[in-house]
């Protein structure tokens, strides 16, 4: 049997070597550069074709679809989010990507996401923070310390200045989990007994909570004025984080509408809610935070272009580089029309 | 750095193990044994959670995600359709997919499609033949013979009885790639000079032609009663292969009307034209053929379950068989919160 193609061949970037290539560029340098690829895709906002992710949801979980495409590169990702997996010793959230040629609909790359969706997670609240916070936050409180916690800190850290973190989860193991990871990071580390004492004195707030159901993890007369808070955790249909009246008295930032609405802090308000787009802070169509007093709340939920931005940045980053293998995905006839053709000399030479 | 657990790998079907696969279960019973795992999936179609693909257009061709669920088992495929590749000695049609456990969100199987699209879509077309041709039927005329045509042929011989195909391509050397590459199937071969000489006397019609804009490769003055059509090539918006009084003279059959009504020979028809769901007369609930004239149509674009039954039946065929790999796909730290100690611990071990 001979070889494949090379049009058969696509470019798979397996975990360990996604490790590998963070660890290569940085994890910091990583993370600041792909917020800056987050946010030059957020600049041409109007160019991509937009739809909410594309949900399969049963009653322990849900399986997405995220595709989106700018015309000349479709990306898609698929991801799960099991809140009970984590007791069973699995991930939460897992997912892997393709980046496609429009022109061809060809696959151009192939890779792990489970590692890039934190990552991309992390960098899109640092876009939102470096747009929204105070000028001069050092402090964030973070509440929920799972598997997303550390890069969330390192991102604010090395986007934002961040130079303190106050910690805080209902299991005091996964506190101790982030604050070790973290203890050669060179930020302060303050381990918190409450939600409460974690946002005592916070710039920013960072919200990365599990559970699929209502969860209320921060009250009203909890927060205090002028803090930014990026609200992470609430991503689907049931799952909100924070108690309405914060919702109804910040200033409400988010990524896409349509899919906020069913999946965000945003469904526990009515239609008429105000809120702002980012892309168009970003842009400077709107504005951002508009007085030091004021509490702004970026309903984060993850969408299909931040992946789409990381997918694109890694097909970068891997280009003359070891950290991918070759997948023998598509078969490639020497004549188009002859897969058949091709089906049956693959016996003969067998 | 340590080998990734059992968790973190995904057994790969790439095409030289797909090919080697059929060839080990041999090309006809293959279809055959397909077949027969589409229809146990049409008998049980209420049980799946449907939408219309998720299609993503250009002006070159679509992007298109596919998925379903039984509530057990949640499988989609991404697919591509570009007429144009085919002059850039590229497929028109690739494709790949995965299986993933409905309880976890972990992917099962990753494969590729593009073989296992042309199998099913062929294995389709026989599990409609087989419930909607005239009994007996022995001639097929194969107007189309592009990539698909020799699977769609073979199919039905092998489920069918189909003794004699008349082929017709406009291009004559598809016509002699298809014979020569059916030359030893057993199989009566009568080249044709026209589609209308190709379906003179044939039982049954299966047109598989790939433009992307309204062809009428058949018009009504050529078709004789009592002759079954699969109509398999018209299946995106604009595309449709059959003279609208052909489609409002026969009975129509078709796999999920909401996708259908915009890709399939449907588009063309007014939203009260009558049409039958191929897996209620699968199941009993409506009728099929009701005469020995009637002109039978089952209107083919594909839809999600088929790839899904072909999923499942790729995940139970190289159980135990050495044709697959495993993937490094999954992130999979000892303990699930601690994502960022895996990539922490990649970098000192490394």
């Amino acid at each position: 049997m001979s070889s494949p193609s090379h049009l058969a061949l696509v470019p798979f970037v397996s975990v360990k070597n996604m490790m590998a290539l963070v660890h290569h560029i940085g994890l910091e340098t990583f993370l600041t550069e792909l917020t800056d690829e987050i946010e030059a895709d957020f600049k041409r906002w109007e160019t991509f074709d937009k739809s909410p992710r594309l949900p399969s949801h049963s009653d322990v979980g849900v399986i997405e679809l995220m595709p989106t495409s700018d015309g000349e590169h479709y990306g898609f990702k698929y991801v799960n989010g099991h809140p009970k997996n984590m007791r069973a010793g699995l991930q939460t959230v897992t997912g892997f990507g393709v980046l496609a040629s429009v022109d061809t609909g060809y696959p151009l790359l192939f890779t792990e996401m489970t590692l890039l969706t934190a990552l991309r997670t992390a960098a899109t609240s640092a876009m939102a923070t470096r747009h929204l916070a105070r000028k001069g936050a050092k402090t964030l409180a973070m509440i929920g310390n799972g598997a997303q916690s550390e890069f969330q800190i390192l991102a604010l850290k090395a986007v934002c200045g961040i130079k303190a973190v106050r910690l805080y989860d209902i299991d005091p193991s996964a506190t101790q989990k982030c604050a070790d990871n973290l203890a050669r990071s060179g930020i302060e580390l303050i381990h918190c007994r409450s939600a409460e004492e974690a946002i005592e004195g916070a710039d920013v707030i960072t919200t990365a909570t599990a559970d699929k159901n209502m969860q209320t993890i921060l009250t009203d007369n909890m927060i205090g004025n002028g803090v930014h808070i990026n609200a992470i955790g609430g991503d689907c249909p049931g799952k909100t984080e924070l108690h309405r009246d914060i919702v109804a008295r910040a200033s409400m930032f988010l990524e896409y509408p349509a899919q906020t609405r069913i999946e965000g802090e945003l469904q526990q308000m009515p239609l008429d809610h105000p809120f702002t787009e980012l892309w168009q802070v970003i842009t400077g169509q709107a504005l951002g935070r508009r007085s030091e007093d004021e509490i702004t709340l970026f309903d984060g939920v993850g969408f299909a272009i931040e992946d789409f931005s990381a997918l694109r940045y890694i097909a970068r980053k891997i280009t003359g580089t070891s950290y991918f293998e070759h997948l023998d995905m598509i078969a490639d006839p020497d004549e188009p029309r002859d897969l058949f053709g091709m089906l049956a000399r693959a016996k003969s030479a067998s």
